[in-house]
């Protein structure tokens, strides 16, 4: 055989994430290892849990992050707050709250779903006329930025509605948290989870999650046994530690944790608000840009995610070909649309460090200079002066 | 808040893993992120699908690695090769396979204990007389190298007993892969999984795991839906590709995946059977070193893990004051005890990188002082000659 040492092209990340990652973040998962239950490491792990606790804007005391991608995190707070034979209303407006639903019933629960079309936010009356019809509910599940369609919705608001039916809510914040005002407190989410790899742009691999204590009580009271032992909270929370003694569960991902401490410490010192709004004017910037030539957002204003922008593929111009120049000539990556959006919408991320002005202005000219060498109907030499035009 | 950059102790690791990591490992985790759809990423699965299959020693298709650590691996096996009402038998002869009952017993299915006193290896006519009294048995799975006892069973032959019923083996190689002989293919074990940060000697989070042709052929044959959406090997095995296309499943933890590459063509390029004998050869000098201390084993010799000692702490010696000096004072790891070994037994690891001649000296030389400044009766300048007179 003969393999050889990897070497990645450098890229520049602006698609649903990975978002670039900070070399700072880089040198930090190259430290030497030390063992789980180290007590440097036992150190490490409560400044995890309190700057997440910063930028979940929370006081939850089980905040933590799961050794496992995003899609860990969902699946851990449904098989933990979910029971066979539960009704959970998932509300649906993408790909991912396909995937939520796909988890209830896995857990031998019913799923009631209630559709929005993709590119909508969750429409609220409607969730609170399933609730009525539904009283049985124990559960509302929604995302708060879809991944897949570039919207935000409103999460106060569909918490507010799913307590008033008596119903706890899980909260998908794999793309908001960082990005947009995400106040789990204030808006007394019940349980949330994310991922490491999109706003706070750490390598991808990680889940940080937060419970409040109606959902550890929900917990504690289950009748039947959590359905998964790796993902068992009443076993991790013993990991994590708290009131107990930190007791062994499974190895920690040593050196992906290293390179989390590092990202949120970076959210934290540049400060949360500010990172909200750095990717509000870049977004700013880029929409300039892409008006400037006539690409437009699917979303509408009012619910479009500045780290995610999703927009129409100019009319007569080929989605896998502007792609792949990019990526092949410019070691630019921007996002395809999937499902029904695939080779109809491009996703351009702004998330975390892929948020400033060198990836605006970077994403901007290489695109214009594609779709003019594809003899897309577009003003030249527009679109990067339209963008610097709006910020400071 | 007041944080700051996280800056490691630089530990020697002979505890039950994490081992040392390589400054090659630890500086291929630092190289730029790449998209996990990103062309580049994709040869890179494919280099590390074919890694493992040399040093599993298997032509398995389904050889991958889940992205989550050990832990997950194991679920993995369980909740895709278990189905609700299935009969499985566990070998429990330490930790590791309580908690593979664990895993039986969540999914609805029965578990089947046959017990092994800790530090003894599975005893194969016990394991047939059992199978004999349950012919419902569907599945059989043991550790090969049990990790809080340090002792190693003949796999070869629970197998071969586990197929004569009809049944379908799934066995842990958390702690053996790379460390002893494992040969999967010649062997005919059918599901394994195994860890990143033991033999392997990369940092913890990842699980390689295989599945030959009659596993995969039960999956597919299953009834029940597979409980874990994240860990379902239907899902996964579009992601890690085959004869199909390659499918979005979850984000791939990048850079921990460019640690294990780097981590796995050490082993390839060292040679597997080499990687085998420098096991042997550090287990044979750190047990001369520490016969000459009178520490003795708690396996017998024909069961012993060369990469997991487990011994006896001497009468009289106080079990944390020990592990603290050697770690406060010599930045040196070893294990305690589990369960009923706490207190009584230490585990050395020589997993990986950590088995070389620098660390057996270090650990011989500091265990020594320590256990001199407390008064234990051993003898001074005995310990480190004895180990260096077995090496050539």
């Amino acid at each position: 055989m003969a393999y050889q040492a990897f070497q990645p092209p450098i890229r520049t990340l602006m698609g649903p994430g990975p978002s670039d990652v900070h070399p700072r973040v880089l040198a930090a998962m190259s430290k030497p290892t030390v063992g789980h239950l180290d007590p440097s490491f036992v150190t490490l792990m409560d400044d995890i849990k309190s700057l997440l606790q910063a930028i979940f804007q929370t006081r939850n005391g089980l905040t933590i992050a799961v050794s496992a991608p995003g899609s860990a995190g969902m699946e851990m707070c449904f098989v933990n707050l979910v029971q066979p034979g539960d009704t959970v209303v998932v509300c649906r407006n993408g790909v991912f709250g396909g995937r939520m639903a796909e988890n209830v019933t896995r857990i031998g629960a019913k799923a009631v779903v209630v559709d929005d079309a993709w590119g909508s936010a969750v429409d609220i009356d409607k969730l609170g006329q399933t609730l009525k019809n539904h009283p049985e509910t124990t559960t509302v599940a929604f995302v708060h930025a879809e991944t897949s369609t570039g919207v935000r919705s409103d999460a106060e608001a569909i918490t507010a509605v799913a307590h008033k039916y008596g119903c706890l809510v899980i909260m998908d914040a794999v793309t908001s948290l960082a990005g947009i005002p995400l106040m789990v407190d204030q808006w007394e989410v019940d349980a949330v989870y994310s991922g490491s790899q999109k706003c706070l742009s750490c390598a991808p691999g990680l889940s940080p999650v937060t419970l409040n204590e109606n959902a550890v009580r929900r917990i504690q009271e289950r009748k039947h046994p959590v359905q998964s032992w790796f993902l068992d909270l009443n076993l991790v929370m013993g990991y994590w530690g708290g009131e107990q003694k930190r007791s062994y569960h499974h190895t920690a991902p040593v050196n992906a944790l290293y390179g989390l401490h590092e990202a949120l410490l970076m959210v934290v010192q540049e400060g949360l608000e500010n990172a909200w709004l750095r990717h509000q004017r870049m977004h700013a910037a880029l929409r300039e840009g892409l008006a400037a030539m006539n690409i437009e957002f699917v979303v509408d204003p009012d619910h479009r995610l500045p780290q995610l922008n999703a927009v129409r593929i100019p009319e007569g111009v080929d989605d896998a070909q502007v792609r792949s120049r990019l990526l092949q000539d410019y070691q630019l990556e921007i996002g395809a649309g999937l499902g029904g959006f695939a080779g109809k919408v491009w996703r351009i991320g702004l998330m975390g460090q892929s948020a400033c002005t060198r990836n605006v202005v970077y994403c901007l000219s290489t695109l214009e200079k594609v779709l003019t060498d594809l003899k897309a109907p577009i003003s030249q030499g527009v679109a990067v002066p339209a963008a610097l035009s709006v910020l400071p």
